[in-house]
This record gives C-alpha cells, structure tokens and sequence, in this order.
C-alpha cells in the first residue's frame, strides 16, 4: 500500500509518498519534497505549475491512494482560497486517475505522529524523521506535514487508528511503559480531536 | 475577438460563450450552458467533471480569452472552496492552451450590463436577452451570470467600459436621451463598484 499524500498550497505544496511495512503499522519513506510557486507569478500560471508537478509526482510514484490535507476557513481569506485551489487540483489529478482519495484534518495528522492533536510544527517533524528513521529532518515544514499526512493516512482506518499511530510514536521514542503511555495519550487526542474539529474554523494555519 | 466566460461553482457552473462584432460594441452568443454535478458525488468526482466539462467547451468553441468570475468569501464557506475549486480548473485548462485569463468581479459584471453594480439576477438575465438578442432568457441564471460576464469582458478596457456598457444597455431599452442617461448611470454605477469592493466580503452570493 503505497500514499501520497499532499499538503496543499500555492508558494508551497508538500508532497509526500510512503509505502506501509507489516500491515501498516511501519512505513517506509519512498520520496519527498515540496512544489514552489513564485507569488509573483499570475495565479493560473502557479495553478498549471502545480498541476503538473502533481502529475509528474503520480506518474513517478504510482501510489494505490492520494491523501489531502483539508483545508478549513481561517482569517486570511485570499490565502486560503489559493490552497483550496491547490488541493482541488490534487483531488482531480487523483480522480482522472481512478485513484481514491482521503481527506484528514490537520489535528487528525498531529494526532497520529505524536498522540496530541494540537502538536506544533517541530514536533510534527521531530516524530516523522524518528517513525521513518531518516537521517534528517525534512525541509520544509511542508515537506514534513507532507510525510506526516501519509503516516496518518495509513494508520487510520477504525477505532485503534489513533491508538496504533501513538503506540507506534510511544515505541520510536523508546520510552518504558510505552504501549500504556500511548493508550493514554490517545485516549486525549481523540478527546482533542472532538473537541478541535468543532472549532474547525480556527484549526488550520494555511 | 471570442470570449469564453465561466460563472464558477460545484454545484452549477455557468458558460458563456460571446464573440465581439464590430470593435467590441455589440456581440453575438456563440453558445451557453451549465455543467452541473450531483451534490451526493464525492468532491474529487465532482471536480473531474467540472474539468471534462471545461476542456469540452474550449474544445469545441476555442475562445481568445477566458473570462472567470471573481470569487469572494462569504457566510457559507463550504460553499465558497467548492467556487474556488472549480474556478481553479478553469485557470488551469486556460493555462495549460496558452489562453489569457481575466477576472471580473461580481459588482463589475452587473454594472457592465445594466449600469448598476448592485443589479438583481432577474435584471441581469433581462439585460444579456436584450442585449444578446435572444429570443428567450437563459436558464438558469448562472447561464445568464456566464454571458453577462463575456459581455463585460469584451466591454472593460479602459476609463471608459462602463460608459460603454451602459450606453449599450441604454440603447436596447430604446429609450430616449439614452446617451445621457447611460452617463449618468455610468457615473452613479462608477461609484457602486469602488463602494461595493470595499466591502467585497458581503459581495458575493456564492
């Protein structure tokens, strides 16, 4: 099982693709990197930029599915309608493909690489280096929120989804007591996640 | 000169299709119509037949230009990514053929065809029947919404577009000192706009 996955916008999109190992409860980092635009481009020119670095990241990688980060409302309006274009083109490139496509918040992909749904931006990172064991941290933050999206594409998937992925981040760092450590901690983030996808207008940060 | 206008959205995207005829004056309707897709599709669906749909009309009419309304934020805005998902497709299939691409507010696009950026639907359908010579209006109004934004891309230009635009309109209703009054409509709908797009957040109605 093979996902890639797409953290939407126009100066920056991350994209990121990464297979699962045993039943998807390890995973393997196959590529990444970031699709840039410069803002002084015309927009349509960014859009078909973007577009075709889709394009050549899915013909490249071939992935069995296509995650999207969701884009929410939030308060600069022009930016975040830039990203909802971003990710429709994401979407279309996936369905002119015949491939599924899964949407998760931005909290729901926090959740699942660290156990806490309202995790910050080096935190994200710190956790995807450590479950992909790379030997740095990926630049952009884009490119990490990228790898961090599939992550949680492939461990969601039922009840335990949030569970596994925290279990799974308890057991990278190595701690004592990990499994009991991460049951907790998921425990909170699905807490978390209730609690955050209701006030979804203020979630996002793009 | 041929434009192909496109009224954005999810649920009913409008296209307009107008030649200029005589030095942008008057204009002729080459085709209208409306790609429509169910509400219970998954968006990505969704998205794929707006595009099919767009590549299909530039296929078969093959403008100079592609008109695209502006799209706002506004209360619903669910409603307003979908709009700016599917004006996105339009940027990019202009794009990708080399076409250049406008934006024209909602405001300017009423003022363009009745003289008044604060128009209702019923009086833009009015205007575009007259104005194109048709024998019935266009259905639905994002139909008329495309054409009348064709129509004001072949009429902006310059200081004097709206003039223009109302001079014309006032010339189809066929009323008296019609020249005056398009002047001064012009110069009261002059003002609507700059008013209007100041407070272009509660502009739009989708």
């Amino acid at each position: 099982m093979r996902v890639l996955a797409v953290d939407p916008g126009l100066t920056r999109c991350g994209i990121g693709v990464v297979d699962a190992v045993r039943t998807g409860r390890r995973a393997a980092m196959v590529g990444v990197g970031v699709v840039r635009t410069p803002a002084t481009d015309p927009v349509e020119a960014r859009l078909l930029a973007i577009s075709e670095g889709l394009e050549t990241w899915l013909d490249t990688h071939r992935p069995d599915v296509v995650a999207v980060e969701r884009v929410f409302a939030q308060a600069n309006v022009r930016s975040v309608m830039g990203t909802a274009q971003a990710a429709g083109l994401v979407l279309v490139a996936a369905a002119r493909r015949g491939l599924p496509v899964a949407m998760h918040t931005p909290s729901e992909v926090k959740a699942a690489v660290t156990g806490d749904g309202r995790a910050g931006k080096e935190q994200v990172t710190t956790m995807v280096t450590r479950i992909l064991g790379l030997d740095s941290p990926p630049r952009p933050a884009d490119a990490a929120d990228a790898l961090a999206l599939a992550l949680c594409h492939l461990w969601r998937g039922g009840a335990s989804t949030r569970l596994e992925a925290a279990a799974h981040s308890a057991l990278v760092t190595g701690r004592r007591n990990a499994y009991a450590e991460a049951e907790a901690a998921a425990r909170r983030s699905r807490r978390n996640v209730v609690v955050r996808s209701q006030a979804s207008s203020a979630d996002s940060r793009r």
